[in-house]
């Protein structure tokens, strides 16, 4: 790997670090294991591990401990490493590893419309931090590195995909020529935590996909947090509740109002780089189907 | 929690990184899975995960991967969450989590004498961060709260021994006023990676030790890098070769001559902060037989 592979990898996540303190964050330590862990919209193969009277699950997602950590504070993030064993043939994608590291964080009474904002400020204010130390190297690899302009577009979800089919999310990243939301994406696509709009059919939630197809690089939105919502979001989706007795319990004791995201370290540094493959972005990657050290 | 306690903690990693990379080290990604990991010098109940034609052990340090990592580049550290599922009996310690997080960092060509230094620096660094932003805080918990001098003692391990007995480690830690290194670790009591002395019968390595009773915060090492060494010390441990097959494929290509060494962030916290246990210095913090968020 070239050695200033890991220097823009390593900046990157000192800088969004650097951003998100000076905006009142606090970075939490990650949570490896738990008996709660996000249930995915996609099925990946079980990490569950023995342990005295029961089991810890491998962390998919921080989503639930990042509800509950706002009852501590009101703005966090983590480097959050998640464990999905994903399936075979996710294997050559260039876009999945079954570890990686996203960059989860979460604001107290935050809109989308908050984290919309926040996301753009963090990806301009680290792509200027690269481009000042490492702007030499980045342009050799990556032609069309620029900063993005602020606000990115927004596009919405269900008129995307009637204009363009149901390859609009690749097609519309290898049409354009900036990052872009896509918002408004349909209950039946997301886990049930994201939070349901009037409309009764999409959410109140967000994808940033990268241009020159490199597609989806964070995912977000606004959440349920009321226990009757959350039920009847579970039961769309046949959930077991009983399964969901930790969440549950804490959603009666109370969970704040919030918003957030989580941005994929490797895929940014992919984007960034313009690297063949997520595998590119960093040491020790581990792709679908393989036992790799 | 104390919202004070989740700044000093954040405060803390953002400023260890911001030394480090003044060094001229680069962070890595976490490895959390990995058919190679630390085989520790204690017992551990086993965590491993099938997958394809094969399995996954939870990262109990990168000791491995750091020796790896090398290759690419000569200064790297990780905030690495490692697992160990410690046995019930490590519950009422105060210092023992199951899931915690070490900034495990790793030198090429450098020696024990090199980590001690940067350690030293590292410490001093942070504590004087720490002190600027939040002393009055700091101080109103922590009355011995001190920037200490460098450079820490060093005590021989086997003579400290011989001198106070075997409860050495609590009676050191309780008498002194400063962080001391205990260094010249027998090889009976340690891991077969860390280095053998000249004197056969000692280790190049170190643990640093906090005042007030707080115990064991660091601990590291010279490596051993040469095949016939690493087998020697393995043969020595009773270890099945054919178990680290993995391991000594990577050595037979080369792995660099290293020192380095792991500090715990949790430990880190509660000595600065005074706290009664691992446990208040983060969220979610589990302690040894129980299952928890």
């Amino acid at each position: 790997m070239k050695k200033e592979v890991l220097e823009v990898q390593s900046e990157a996540i000192f800088r969004m670090g650097e951003f998100l303190r000076n905006e009142g964050f606090v970075e939490l330590l990650p949570v490896i294991i738990s008996p709660l862990t996000d249930p995915l919209n996609h099925s990946v193969y079980d990490a569950k591990i023995p342990y005295g009277n029961g089991y810890y699950s491998l962390t998919k997602s921080m989503i639930f401990h990042k509800q509950l950590a706002l009852r501590e504070y009101p703005k966090i993030f983590i480097f959050s490493p998640n464990v999905r064993l994903e399936t075979e043939d996710k294997k050559h994608t260039g876009r999945h590893l079954i570890e990686f590291v996203q960059l989860d964080l979460e604001v107290k009474d935050a809109t989308r419309e908050d984290i919309l904002d926040l996301v753009e400020r963090l990806l301009v204010y680290t792509m200027q931090k690269l481009e000042e130390k490492f702007g030499a190297f980045i342009k050799s690899v990556n032609p069309n590195f620029h900063i993005p302009k602020t606000p990115f577009e927004r596009v919405k979800y269900l008129e995307a995909k009637e204009k363009l089919g149901s390859d609009f999310e690749l097609l519309l990243s290898k049409e354009k020529g900036d990052p872009f939301f896509l918002i408004d994406i349909p209950i039946e696509e997301r886990e049930f935590y994201d939070r349901l709009s009037d409309d009764g059919k999409t959410l109140v939630d967000m994808d940033l996909i990268y241009p020159y197809g490199f597609g989806e690089g964070m995912s977000g939105g606004e959440r349920e947090y009321e226990l009757d919502r959350i039920i009847m979001r579970m039961k769309y989706k046949n959930m077991n509740l009983e399964d969901w007795k930790w969440y549950l319990e804490e959603v009666k004791k109370g969970i704040p109002k919030s918003a957030g995201c989580g941005i994929g370290i490797e895929r940014f540094v992919r984007f960034v780089l313009n690297l063949p493959s997520v595998k590119d972005s960093r040491l020790f990657a581990k792709l679908p189907g393989e036992i790799a050290l």
